[in-house]
């Protein structure tokens, strides 16, 4: 069995970071499946999807070690074709990775307490964001 | 229902990304499937999967990042180990992963207008790389 | 179908890596399936599963870059929050991601011989960790 929702999530820009746990809990709790595999995916190619313990402390630190990798305002290749200030985004929605996929088991996703399921804005600027929740089971 | 398929990619060396979008879409619209889970993956573990506006400017930043991080003339132990140039291939692929899944829906594939599946090649010379695509609905 | 099996994994602490493969093949082989899509994951939001050649001289590499990305006795405000020395063990984990799913068909892992599926702890102790492996086919 296939469940395929889609859902907005609008967002603040780059470093935002919003928490899809409960959202990706309701889902399941809505759907009839005990066991089988929760996919989240964000639809774009300058935002990325991951899990981390959602805290203030631990998101700032992910995203100065972003910053670091792909400085906003570094030189971007990616800039001179469109002109686009958003080549950061790009790079680091593409080493993160737009997908996660966690298997749930007796209705209960299989993470941790301090494990959220998150979506990063890389963009530069605030985006209304196409989250896909499917569950197979 | 499972649909498998195997394809041969030859890529020229460490930095060349491939296209594999419509190989996927081609996939998927060969299959009977409308909702359900799309991975692609690549064997071996000198290259890796992932989305990019597939543009050579955002290919070229991504790439110039990785070579900051990992990069391709620096010590590698495992140099020492086998004689290989490949350390950088090997610890860019495992930070980026072998494969990615997205959902498909309605017979498409969730992603983006400018968001296109990639292969990376990371290894230091050409190669030709067995990619699978497998469909779950 | 689904199949979902948890798993105890001890590990000694940051930059260990444990060879998950053979458990994978095993629960592979002791299942009915022959094609499918294999998840595995791992339970809290300071370790990560990805692939490697698993020999010393690349996980030393991977490790070291790890380190330079986000050394372990750097600046976190994750430590300031909670009295913890693990923030470095937090941006990684969520850099690389809790899961990888990986296509099997005919009854084999969609792998290549010298890329083996690894856990890597993160956190700066050792943890007895929760891996869990499901097969959908």
């Amino acid at each position: 069995m296939v469940e395929t929702t889609r859902h907005r999530v609008d967002t603040r820009g780059q470093g935002d970071v919003q928490d899809l746990t409960a959202l990706v809990a309701r889902v399941l709790k809505a759907s009839s499946l005990e066991s089988g595999l929760a996919t989240v995916a964000v639809v774009g190619s300058t935002a990325g999807i991951t899990t981390i313990e959602f805290e203030p402390g631990a998101v700032a630190d992910l995203n100065r070690v972003w910053e670091q990798i792909a400085p906003r305002n570094g030189h971007y290749e990616h800039h001179l074709q469109w002109g686009d200030d958003n080549g950061s985004s790009h790079v680091r929605a593409a080493m993160l990775g737009p997908s996660i996929s966690i298997p749930f088991d007796a209705a209960q996703l299989c993470v941790g307490t301090w494990q959220q399921i998150v979506l990063i804005e890389f963009d530069t600027r605030g985006r209304s964001r196409d989250v896909i929740v499917q569950l197979i089971g």
